[in-house]
């Protein structure tokens, strides 16, 4: 029983507030972020989970309005997290795209929310697990995750989403440039965002050829979609082939496989948090002494990785 | 007293092969990365850190590259660090970027390489800090980190590098887009690539608008810089706004104060690294009990928090 409990009742009933406010405490990664998780964890497990990827510039955040205001058209409930600090949600917006986003800020079915970065030992994939769980369990039906990055370093997309969405734009180092490096291994539907621009069938025709050449045992041959976000073109292309994937996960083994994945990343994301959540708290607490071991450091006296030891010797855990 | 010392004094003397080795160890995360940084870490703090950053087809490489070329002529040794998973280095690159690449592949003056990613629990900040330290150690006078971001995400960069260049292209989301998000507050350079393409002068006001309103107590003032990297233009520029930057923080207390935090970090960082090393390796030793487990949390009979803090509690960490 947690004494979040009242609040996680409010939040289920539909309470905005009370999930703002319940969001706001994972976020902060404060300790009460893991009695929720714990609470409410059982509940999870019914949203459809899509990642949204590409460049800074591509239009991310126009096709996340432009697709939530779809499902709010059919009355679904949606989320956004963005994790992208390009965002608009994020607060790195000029004041054009903050006022298109108040599109749906009054509308209490969609709940937006940006993920902070929090320093050195933090980062942006702390609360995406247990936000995104947070959304699953009060019940709505699609969330939307908003990244920049080309694949790699998202490895928490990967995990999270069931339906990973790849926009460009024409003409981005033609349009490959983006694509590299193992986007195509894990993007589940390929969009060219911005397609009224020039050479926009010549980044279409790139990425069919490199779909077709990376085609493996999947059961799913990622389309290749093209919208004009901003004008509301193709957006009703995109959410179909939503509906097609998940649907294709649901019918397959993919969807048990993805949330075994997901269970363990969930677990792992549990132990670094926590691990590091000790490291931060032991180093505010002895702050002075050790900013003096980094003041050795710094003149060379001493190794980072003789210190780092030490410190990790007092937090009690084991250095084999 | 380190069993690697014959390969460190190897390295010291400029053997590639040893460095190359070294430089392998401390990527792999291996034990003896601490080791190797343990016997060096004396040695370092004479080299020029420069941070290459800007979004995917912004001409990174190609840019790093020319300056690398400069570098050579000028005699001085130059290593060159990739965490951009689009980079041509890191083994994104489509089949032309890589042979303009082999440029400076036979050179012994230049080192280049790229940082992997390793699944969820690794990233690209881990290797990232102790090789530079290596590089630096042996001797390299310039060192180029290279990468994908745009502010936030890229902490790592900002510890590390001296100087941080921020490249962009004219048309990007009108130049400001990738600005966003804290960029201008770590930039020390600003660089418009691919001048030669249409509203190029519009990109650089946008720029200089924005350096001007976001002035501060820095004592130094962001120059806003043009270059065609593909065909050597203004590439000049750029490397002597490098020595004049690396000037000022000599003469000025900023370089003590970029140590002081660069050891700081470096501390967290090999906490925060040997906190998760302790993690994949008991999960990776009781992998069977720890697939039960995941199991139990993907059927949602227990939360992921719970599991994660019962497998702290064995590897010894405190859980307050």
């Amino acid at each position: 029983m947690s004494h979040y409990n009242p609040l996680i009742e409010r939040a289920l009933e539909g309470n905005m507030l009370a999930l703002g406010r319940l969001a706001r405490i994972i976020d902060d990664g404060e300790d009460g972020a893991g009695e929720i998780i714990r609470s409410i964890y059982r509940r999870a497990g019914r949203a459809h989970v899509v990642g949204i990827t590409g460049p800074p510039g591509a239009g991310k955040s126009t096709l996340v309005n432009g697709l939530v205001r779809r499902c709010r058209k059919e009355g679904r409930k949606v989320a956004v997290l963005a994790v992208d600090p390009t965002s608009p949600y994020s607060g790195g917006a000029v004041l054009g795209d903050r006022i298109r986003m108040q599109e749906h800020a009054t509308d209490p079915g969609v709940f937006i929310r940006s993920l902070a970065t929090r320093g050195h030992m933090g980062g942006l994939s702390r609360s995406a697990m247990p936000l995104t769980i947070l959304l699953d369990a009060v019940g709505h039906d699609l969330i939307f995750l908003e990244t920049v990055g080309v694949g790699q370093e998202e490895v928490e997309v990967k995990d999270l989403a069931h339906t990973k969405v790849f926009v460009t734009v024409p003409g981005l180092g033609d349009g490959i440039q983006a694509m590299k490096a193992g986007v195509l291994e894990i993007a589940d539907i390929l969009l060219v965002n911005k397609a009224d621009l020039p050479r926009a069938d010549l980044t279409v025709r790139d990425l069919e050829t490199m779909v077709k050449m990376a085609e493996g045992d999947r059961g799913w041959t990622p389309p290749v979609l093209t919208s004009v976000a901003s004008e509301d073109v193709g957006l009703a292309e995109v959410m179909s082939s939503l509906t097609d994937h998940y649907r294709f996960l649901l019918d397959s083994d993919f969807l048990h496989a993805w949330s075994l994945s997901t269970a363990e990343a969930a677990v792992r994301e549990a132990m670094r948090g926590a691990a590091e959540a000790g490291i931060m708290d032991l180093l505010e607490r002895e702050r002075a002494a050790f900013a003096e071991d980094v003041g050795k450091v710094s003149l060379r006296e001493e190794d980072p990785i003789t210190v780092a030891r030490r410190w990790l010797a007092k937090l009690g855990l084991r250095d084999d």
